[in-house]
């Protein structure tokens, strides 16, 4: 699985996600002028390498969230634009370090960085971009913030190098599969909620209902992800679908659906992941496979239940309209699937 | 170049960093016991290729300078231990991607973790031990501390992506490349020490006096570290040299000599550098010619000046033992290039 991009299914009329954005716009231009302006250093290639992926048309999902959660806390300084800006930042850093690991050749729609550049700056501007996330907490000047981003960190990467143990392997179990994703994903969007919280001084049981929010969004996100990439409508709706299977990434689509095979499907999955021997139909054939045996449907069903989860731990905080949002945008993740 | 490793030439009787160590040896005891801790994860693979690093007898230089400083300062708490593990393990992440950035094969002696592992563990265990420092600077809840490391942290990545530039390109200046030096190396001395005043709560023209120690340290031991790979006394002596020179790096011993060569040296040095073309006897050939034109001996005469700086900036401080063995670890370190 690649990391969740924010890749959103166009829907008629203001989907969600348009709505959270609409309702802290003006936080999110000023920090989208911050990752701009930080980005910036005498070294040109480190801002022309950040501004091809920055300004490659992700849809800020984190750090929007960052700036809903502190706005549904009644926060009303400016910290949290700094904060969004690091939490962009982190998950940029890990972007750029993923495609190298991956040797990825496409992000967001355009040319990888590696691809374009090489490895080389891609690791370093990666590690530049982690820093800068780091002085970026520093001057919001909050040390419980910088607890949370610098736990968050480590456990991205050690999410990371578990899915290494994940690439080719069969024998990778559901439980692993989870393990993997809380690390290498849910844990930003735990950390983008939660530190928003920190910022705001929220008390303790509101901090982990954002925690708990931002936690399950992200576990569903990446359930979303993964199944997106086995999905034959959004093949048909001319997206990329395939990478992860091309990558012989041990996901829960295959997971589940190499669990239900027969022998013969039990031997294909076996060639195309184990042995990464793939010929032309058979990215088709795994889609039909995963589709038959209800994987994708099932995948989705888990999905579900961590987005039900997500709602659930909003309930601690009073009605509002941005609860409101982030409730929908829970449904709305789980819903692109089809 | 290579990121300067903490190599010192052994000589008879205890050398002033062998002095150095004996005045820390128990903060020094906790440090390493801290570093070995903070390792462990449950995912095995990092903690595996960590200590494959760490343990492979790299001397601690800059761990160590931050011990001594925080007790030239008169701190008597136990925060710098956790300092002390912090700038080792930023130091360490640094030598894990350099290692991919350069694809060396060896670092301290010992078969580079990128070539045991592969890359993509290497990237992934560097962000860990990066986000680990934070982590511990974050428990030391000093803001001022994770200012100044956040800070060299950024610096160090600028200065990895202006190194980029210096490879196969023989129009490199000196200029750019001390830049770079500043940067890459000298940004991370300068922290170990100026976070120690910082963790000591020294008055400010303290600070400033151990940021210039460890910058123009830092500065006269890269160029102490250039000038050895191109030693002929180390090639005698068994020590590993003509690293920079394989990987085609403009170090100032080449700047200085190819500024000061002949038609027929040019030549050589446009081959084997810009054009990466380079036969047995090359080695040979490039050491005698950084010999004969000086390049080697003003290499040393410039690190002689930084060691000069750094001498001279403690001069603010009261005398001291800590005082003196820094003194002499200053001026030890530019006497080990013949």
């Amino acid at each position: 699985m690649t990391t969740a991009s924010a890749t959103i299914v166009a829907r008629p009329g203001p989907s969600p996600v348009d709505r959270l954005y609409g309702l802290v716009q003006s936080d999110m231009a000023a920090t989208d002028a911050l990752i701009h302006e930080r980005m910036g250093s005498p070294v040109n290639l480190i801002p022309e390498l950040g501004r091809h992926l920055v300004d490659s048309g992700g849809k800020r999902l984190r750090p929007m969230l960052t700036l809903a959660a502190a706005r549904m806390c009644g926060y009303a300084g400016s910290q949290h634009i700094k904060l969004a800006a690091a939490v962009e930042f982190i998950h940029t850093a890990t972007l750029l370090h993923d495609d190298v690991v991956d040797t990825s050749t496409l992000r967001r729609g355009k040319i990888a960085a590696n691809i374009l550049w090489g490895n080389k700056p891609s690791i370093l501007v990666g590690d530049f971009l982690f820093s800068r996330a780091f002085q970026l907490m520093v001057e919001a000047g909050n040390l419980a913030v910088l607890d949370i981003l610098a736990n968050a960190s480590a456990i991205i990467a050690e999410g990371e190098v578990m899915q290494l143990k994940s690439a080719n392997n069969l024998s990778i179990t559901e439980s692993h599969y989870l393990d993997v994703v809380r690390a290498k994903t849910a844990a930003l969007f735990a950390a983008s909620t939660e530190a928003a919280g920190a910022v705001a001084l929220a008390e303790r049981a509101r901090m982990s209902a954002l925690r708990e929010y931002g936690h399950n969004l992200g576990v569903a996100f990446q359930l979303v992800d993964d199944a997106l990439d086995y999905s034959g409508r959004q093949a048909q709706m001319g997206k990329s679908v395939g990478d992860d299977f091309r990558e012989g990434k041990v996901t829960l689509p295959v997971i589940l659906a190499f669990a239900r095979a027969d022998t013969e499907a039990q031997g294909f999955w076996r060639r195309v992941i184990e042995d990464g021997v793939q010929h032309e139909g058979d990215l088709d054939r795994a889609i039909a496979y995963v589709e038959r045996t209800g994987a994708i449907r099932d995948t989705q069903v888990r999905a579900r239940h961590y987005a039900a989860e997500a709602i659930h731990a909003l309930g601690s905080f009073p009605p509002s309209e941005v609860r409101e949002v982030l409730n929908e945008v829970a449904q709305f993740c789980v819903g692109r699937v089809y």
